[in-house]
């Protein structure tokens, strides 16, 4: 069996019984981190753009856009949802092949869930198969892939919308080959556009273009069979070497999701290990602001070149400022996307340790390494090492720690009770009747 | 200034008397072909099941689908269009890069024009530029782009639509370099869906996409720079071998259009000479089908490697099939798409001729070549050469061909004295005061 059919058979067979208990816990995990980015993100600017310039063409209002109070058509409403989840760069990412899986996934299922009536198991079944084939249809094309140019989480995002969206539909493995087809087709996105608002549309149009392609499939409407693995098919087509045995290898036995992993902190990931240290400092010592009179960093050169802004007065400087991350760390115990705003970085406590921080490359530190020592203005000296940087596979975020990032971004949306509510609902997703009460939830009230 | 910001200049400040009256006239012959293909193929199953299935997410109708009574929002209005021009392969052809220039650019301008007031002039200046950006980034990555199994139509449409639509928007050099970011961005297509409706498909979602960027960029959505020259942009991204000069050398001087083609007839493109042939043995002897003896093809073998079909019955056979060709050349005088139905292939007479034809191979023969003898059931003996096919560049279809193949498709959706309206309103389209009362002519009365 070719592997396009492979993975579209997969896919229709699927059930939640197959998913091992602890794949379940992860997508439960997956799906925390992925609501709160996108409830952090729906105020973004590139969002309140894409609803200016997009809305007036959206169908029926039967989808909510997660985070705020417009409704649009389902396709429209996974567009903004991946926008919003993506915006901050501080969704999940698989070191596997260097995408951000859930975006793609859950924007297009989310939007599902609020225009039809989707039970939570249904939901994460969907979730999952649809992960995994995103996952690895990436590992299949990666690393030649991403090395071309290619935004792998757009590319492969639209084969995770696309047969997500086609579990829920009921596809036969017929009609899942034409969406996998649909979706090879519209697989886009450039390296080129990071560090602008293109960067985000990625991930979005991904959950959009799956969507489409699944309804397009469940019509009938057909496309080439072997879109992955045929002479013009994806994986010729986007990269110089693949292995298309990751796309069938151990199937129903590998999850991807085992492999997922979740930013700490909403900026560079080379200023992980220093933020980390500071606010292990901050919560053993307390040292107020006032009474710290030097921070020293040593850090591995590659921070250095990539994160050495000083002299910031901007949220966006200030997550490619080490001194900032440090700062924000041992003033404020935390470095969630309330540390990373233009009041943030002009806040006089937190402008006084940044300048105060001093950092030196030192090539025996890894990257996933940070030392960090500080003295006072009495003489006292601390010191903090991490070994290796928090959120990493080895050192994952505990589920308490996925949880205060959720509350740390949803508090720009919601009022505190709201998030309660909703942050138990998501880790019960399974358990739900209706996922669409879920997301009634979270565009409840919002703050303005 | 960077080959992306070169173009983009470029469209926004080309203006109607920038465009020689040869290029003029060659706007309106293609865009006589193009509504031609859309009022032809507006009924083909692939239109009706895309809207079957995305109808239902359509924006307000404020938008006619060309050659059908739906009304949608401009986006997907602009997919219809793209699925109808190109869904029998009927479309233009640029020999320079093998893309189908026009469908992408003109189903967003149509639908942009049915939803919003554009004078003549407006819509041809949009269509020349828009066309021209399109076929100069296609220009860049051909042959390799194409080689490596893109197919060009959709790649490169994107930034067709985008630009055409961002010129009647109005949009300066800053946006216009978003949109044609935003185009880039969203560029997909591959030839391995060839033979299933996802080719279609692809300058449909070119027009759509492109629509969309121009939207996008106009609300100030923005994207990377340099997304046609950049390092990760679209030429090192999806050709090993890319001529950015082409993008620029003699901007404005050259006109691509000058280079574009028109199929004759709606079948595989190796047939044509035969067809030809035919047809020409049909005007100067009218032999009746039943006094047709037999039927002697010299053609390329590529012919016979391509087009070799016997014992037919459907109409999608004929196309591949250059005895059924022969037949209706000479039985029916003509070979428009209603010579590609199954009850054409079915037609007695047809089938009759077709099964006295042989043909053989011949490698003195071009692929632009082909010679017929008819012998009569009385002995008599007549012969035909092509020495060029028509459509080629050098010998192009002329006006009054190019409007026959338009009445032919036209016919299927319109009752004659709508035919000639709107084929009078298409020729003299630069003199209207609103291009949507074109769309409306040709929506109206549909034949059921």
């Amino acid at each position: 069996m070719s592997e396009t059919r492979s993975l579209a058979s997969y896919v229709v067979t699927g059930r939640w019984a197959d998913i091992p208990a602890d794949v379940q816990h992860e997508a439960r995990r997956a799906l925390v981190n992925y609501l709160g980015c996108a409830l952090g993100g729906a105020r973004d600017e590139a969002v309140e753009l894409a609803l200016r310039a997009l809305a007036p063409c959206s169908g029926r209002p039967t989808a909510a856009v997660l985070g705020r109070d417009e409704r649009l058509d389902p396709l429209h409403a996974s567009l903004m949802n991946g926008i919003s989840s993506h915006v901050y760069d501080y969704d999940d990412t698989t070191p596997k092949n260097y995408s951000h899986p859930s975006s793609p996934v859950a924007s297009a299922l989310f939007a599902y869930a609020s225009a039809n009536r989707v039970s939570g198991r249904q939901f994460i079944e969907a979730f999952v198969f649809g992960f995994e084939a995103e996952s690895r249809v990436a590992n299949a094309v990666y690393p030649a892939h991403y090395d071309a140019g290619w935004h792998i989480t757009g590319t492969s995002g639209v084969f995770g919308a696309a047969t997500a969206i086609g579990k829920l539909l009921g596809l036969g493995e017929q009609h899942m080959v034409w969406a996998i087809g649909l979706a090879a087709t519209q697989a886009a996105g450039l390296r080129e556009m990071f560090g602008s608002m293109a960067k985000s549309f990625h991930p979005g149009r991904s959950a959009q273009n799956g969507y489409a392609a699944a309804l397009l499939a469940e019509a009938g409407f057909t496309a080439g069979e072997r879109a992955i693995e045929g002479p013009r098919g994806f994986a010729a087509v986007t990269a110089a070497r693949y292995d298309l045995s990751k796309v069938t290898d151990r199937l129903g036995v590998d999850f991807d999701l085992r492999a997922n992993t979740y930013k700490p902190f909403p900026c560079g990931i080379v200023n992980h290990p220093t933020i980390d240290a500071c606010i292990q400092l901050h919560e053993a010592h307390r040292i107020p602001a006032a009474e710290i009179a030097s921070v020293q960093l040593r850090v591995a050169p590659l921070v250095l070149d990539l994160c050495n802004q000083t002299g910031i007065t901007k949220g966006l400087q200030g997550k490619f400022s080490v001194y900032h991350g440090a700062a924000v760390g041992l003033v404020r115990g935390k470095a969630g996307i309330q540390e990373y705003t233009d009041a943030a970085v002009n806040d006089p406590a937190v402008k006084r340790v940044r300048e105060l921080v001093r950092a030196a490359g030192d090539s025996s530190i890894t990257e996933d390494q940070a030392h960090v020592t500080v003295e006072t203005v009495d003489g006292r000296r601390v010191e903090a090492f991490i070994e290796e940087s928090l959120g990493n596979l080895r050192r994952p975020l505990s589920d308490a720690q996925l949880e205060a990032k959720f509350r740390d971004q949803a508090a720009v949306n919601l009022p505190p009770d709201v998030v309660d509510t909703v942050i138990e609902q998501c880790w019960q997703i399974d358990r739900l009747d209706d996922v669409g009460a879920l997301v009634e939830a979270s565009r409840a009230q919002p703050v303005r």
